[in-house]
């Protein structure tokens, strides 16, 4: 049968989502745990591969297995083995043509840029990191120009695999929540460093280095080398998967809107 | 001249605050970057010394020194010194007799508690976790009788070396954030485990175990044994100190309000 589990990770102290001969990848702590609990070797696919330090709030994956367990054996169990920074929040058996990488409509992911003089402590490999005051509205313009189907070559790693660099952009909001700034992404898929490099190139419009514009001219030149740096991964989170609603999955990550604040009231 | 700062850390990796022999407090790392700035030996006093695992949100610590330097040199120069999982938030001189610890009038500390069926993995080492249902309700209604002046022997750690067992506690509110439960105190003074000991115990208020009248009975029994066990360090946040406004400290730790959340739009 098939089973697809939704986890989340905190990618700090991983070499990224996928298996590799060190065993250092996420994919590895998790086949570990759930080749115990099946007593057979269980090998998932994931909606999405994260790179090194780059964190889930809700990786999809699936895998087959001969093993009869209930739902619970999955979640509770593997939690029990996998590592602290790794949990399994839900698992639900399903369709034998369910793919969690190829069934999936859309992918979100989230960043999080501290916009502070001081860089963070508290929320190290946690938060991007932006020194000097960024321009929201700029921002806001500039991302405008991404919206929609675009080759997206400028903004794609050298190293990126996919065949075509054309993605279909459906949403790029930017809110800021006292020091810090929220990019939201939503996208049929993302190229390799495509929301790092977003990120790059739109903090280079906020700081007012380049006027919002400059998105656009960026697409049409499809030169990778003209867009920013790519930003660090420490900000960027796998926020949602989207799948067709017959495939009945759960929709729930976490519902977790804050975290810690100083507090100023005296 | 003595100088003030504000500072923020995670406390995961280290042995607590206060210095020690192994150099495992964040007391020895930040020391060991004063002191190089300063190109003298440096000690510093905290308004509070927090568990191993306790994190700070707005530690407050002063130091005497005969080096003269900017304020930023002391911020800027001390975080490209520090771990990652610290960072200096802001320096300032001060009179000769301010005292980070005696000068205090008051301190606030923020627990976060995961109340969901399955262990946090993200927020692994940032928040405590119960996973059946609270009832927040009845929490805050247990909470009310702490509030104000009383003999907290019940919810003292047995090594703690306060010389008397009555504080003043002038806030315990509870908040709901989506999973979250976002605990606020603010007292005089806090007696050694007291945050920890008094989640517990609304916890077990929360689950249904014991009625909220029950914190009241605790208070009078005034018995450490009596009560429920001592919450885990990962949700306690250090998160303000409260000084007489003669002294010119800067208010301000980070402005930090939310953390990511799945994006549950698709």
């Amino acid at each position: 049968m098939r089973i697809a589990l939704g986890l989340e990770y905190d990618g700090t102290r991983f070499c990224g989502w996928q298996s590799q001969p060190a065993r250092c990848g996420i994919q590895d702590a998790l086949e570990q745990a759930l080749s115990e609990i099946a007593g057979e070797p269980v090998r998932v696919h994931a909606a999405g591969r994260t790179d090194t330090g780059v964190h889930a709030l809700a990786q999809v994956v699936h895998f087959e297995t001969k093993a009869i367990r209930p739902e619970s054996a999955w979640v509770r169990g593997c939690n029990a083995l996998l590592p602290d920074s790794v949990s399994i929040l839900w698992a639900r058996q399903v369709a034998d043509d369910f793919h969690a990488r190829f069934s999936a409509r859309g992918r979100q992911y989230r960043y999080l840029l501290l916009n502070h003089p001081v860089r963070p402590g508290l929320f190290a490999g946690k938060t991007g990191w932006f020194h000097a005051p960024l321009d929201l509205e700029r921002m806001r313009e500039g991302a405008v120009y991404l919206l929609g189907e675009h080759d997206f070559s400028a903004f794609r790693a050298s190293a990126c695999q996919a065949k075509s660099p054309v993605r279909n952009l459906r949403r790029l909001t930017i809110v800021r929540q006292g020091d810090m700034l929220i990019f939201d992404l939503a996208a049929n898929g993302f190229l390799h460093h495509m929301v790092r490099n977003i990120v790059g190139c739109l903090v280079y419009v906020g700081k007012g280095k380049h006027p919002p514009e400059w998105m656009a001219e960026l697409l049409q030149h499809a030169d990778r080398t003209r867009a920013a740096p790519t930003f660090s991964p420490d900000g960027l989170y796998f926020s949602g998967v989207d799948y067709d609603p017959k495939w009945n999955l759960p929709n729930s990550g976490r519902m977790l809107e804050c975290f810690p604040a100083p507090d100023l009231q005296k």
